[in-house]
């Protein structure tokens, strides 16, 4: 197996770019498995840890693995004296995980062409190793288990924001934590994609969305259901089943090779061949791993092809607003047997 | 009163700026109430909200207070369209909530000179208003009360990640959520200000450290007692003495028109006399509001001065490596009659 530091050398090989300035905090704990604030210098003979005086202790830890640089005033100062003495050439950064205000304030300090780099070590995110499937299947296990926990709750009078407090008690019982606060919403308000919970009570007959993760071990699920509670209308009973039939299709056509974009647009014609079309107010789906939002991204606009070890979502929804909307996700795991839902 | 509109219209006149575009959802959601993803376009005629599809329910109820706009590929497309209706000339952007590659999309698509602003809006947040100074005093006394709640749970054997789920389970119950994951730590472990709760278990006669926050109506709180449980050394009473001191001294030298980077300043300054300077690891302490760490920073870097209706913590902490920390930490109204402890 190819180490997270090897496959990294080599992205940087083939940008030739001679040192990597790490910045996004995920990226650091990914490669090194240390939390720290400030950044680590990659380069092909070591690793220079700079982090602020609040990690000092836990960067101690990594002494075996680079140089530490614990810094006083901030971050620039030190890149400034390091590069100084360094005397590289080209210096990549992570163009997405610094502000510009960040960024002009460093590119003045770093001696050196400062390369602005995009998503090198996300790509490598974005293909788990066996470790990271087997923790996102346990934190997709927990979150399977909070919907059958959550339904025994349903009863009229009960509000969005009461339920969502189950559900963040539940993960943190069973699992570590929350990927993201709970998304549970009834009734029309289920029309609203990623709105926050309510004091709205749940009445009868209505329909209830759920969108949940566990977080286990610092990876994400991120699951969605969404329940037809007693008896409702002949019509969300038929956009149910359309959604569901959008995804499977979806689903099936997981496998590596496959363009992300061209995902998204199946899922767009048969939601739209079905009369819906003005009803999607999202992409099919996103990867999921240390974050619950990460690379491929499934989306039309995206340029990204699936790879074997990448897990995303696939999750077609169906809006009407004012009246509800049905979205059913699921994460799936791309295998060279095509995509494997995963729990 | 002035509105918060009427507050950035005035900012934006001085630095001869057409137009403004806010990216960061918070400073949106204090100036609009509402939460989106996307950007709003400031201009002195008026308002565009720009939004991605996910919120466009939510954006329509904002017609009355400017145009709606539902972007579709992306906001960079829209952006290129109206800025090339609208002809103005200088476009403010908010430089420290704009990663690098997004402003690059952006500057290449806006039809006009890009002006990277810094802060302004947070500027404005950093003086609460009094509904603001209520709610964060609010989301105090609920941190208060944790305090004495999480103190029933003490006894060899709890860990610190059961402790942490105990405030979290209270903050859901009893105000809506946490404004960070709790920070709760046992014994030696109080040396890492910023350290996650882990299965340590608590043993007899061990320093508890405890930096939680209560988050009500969307404003946050920060405060942090370190207790001496049981039986501790002489060595850390007399630490804990100096740091109380030391807060007191820094408490009371909170007022309008004082420099954050004099109160730091002072806190290291007298801590560095009892001779453990080489145990201060952050600065004294920062704004909170919507955000948990936001302006002023008190810090020895700081260029801010104190104004009446900030609040700042006020955070000493004293930390010997592989032994043992301790900080203690209070929220502080800036007063015309100097610091008042919040709640």
């Amino acid at each position: 197996m190819i180490s997270r530091q090897e496959k990294l050398n080599r992205k940087l090989k083939e940008k030739e770019i001679d040192a990597f300035l790490l910045t996004n905090s995920l990226n650091i704990f990914y490669l090194y498995q240390v939390w720290i604030e400030g950044a680590v210098l990659v380069t092909p003979e070591r690793n220079f840890f700079i982090s602020s005086p609040i990690y000092k202790e836990e960067v101690m830890k990594k002494e075996r693995e680079g140089e530490i640089i614990v810094y006083e005033d901030s971050l620039e100062k030190e890149l400034e004296k390091l590069t100084g003495k360094l005397r590289l050439k080209k210096y990549g950064i992570e163009a997405n995980h610094l502000s510009l205000s960040k960024y002009d304030k460093i590119r003045e300090k770093i001696k050196g062409e400062v390369i602005p780099c995009e998503g090198i070590v996300e790509e490598i995110r974005s293909i788990k190793e066996k470790g990271e499937i087997d923790k996102i299947r346990k934190a997709g296990e927990v979150t399977v288990a909070a919907f059958n926990y959550l339904k025994e709750f349903f009863h009229p009078g009960i509000t969005e924001k009461e339920l969502a407090r189950e559900a963040v008690n539940y993960f943190l019982e069973k699992a570590e934590d929350v990927s993201f606060p709970p998304i549970i919403l009834f009734g029309e308000r289920t029309s609203l994609p990623h709105a926050r919970p309510t004091h709205r009570k749940l009445k009868k007959n209505e329909l209830v969305l759920v969108d949940i993760g566990a977080k286990l071990e610092d990876y994400c699920a991120d699951l969605t259901r969404t329940f037809l509670w007693g008896e409702v209308s002949e019509k969300w009973k038929r956009i149910y089943r359309l959604v569901k039939q959008v995804q499977e299709v979806a689903i099936e056509s997981v496998r590596p090779g496959v363009k992300c974009c061209k995902i998204d647009e199946k899922v767009r014609e048969k939601i739209s061949a079905a009369g819906y079309g003005s009803g999607i107010l999202h992409g099919t789906g996103h990867g999921v791993g240390l974050e619950v939002h990460e690379r491929p991204v499934v989306r039309y606009t995206s340029d990204e092809t699936l790879e074997e070890g990448m897990i995303v979502t696939i999750e077609p929804g169906i809006y009407l607003p004012g009246e509800g909307g049905i979205r059913i996700e699921d994460m799936v795991l791309v295998t060279s047997q095509g995509g494997k839902i995963l729990p």
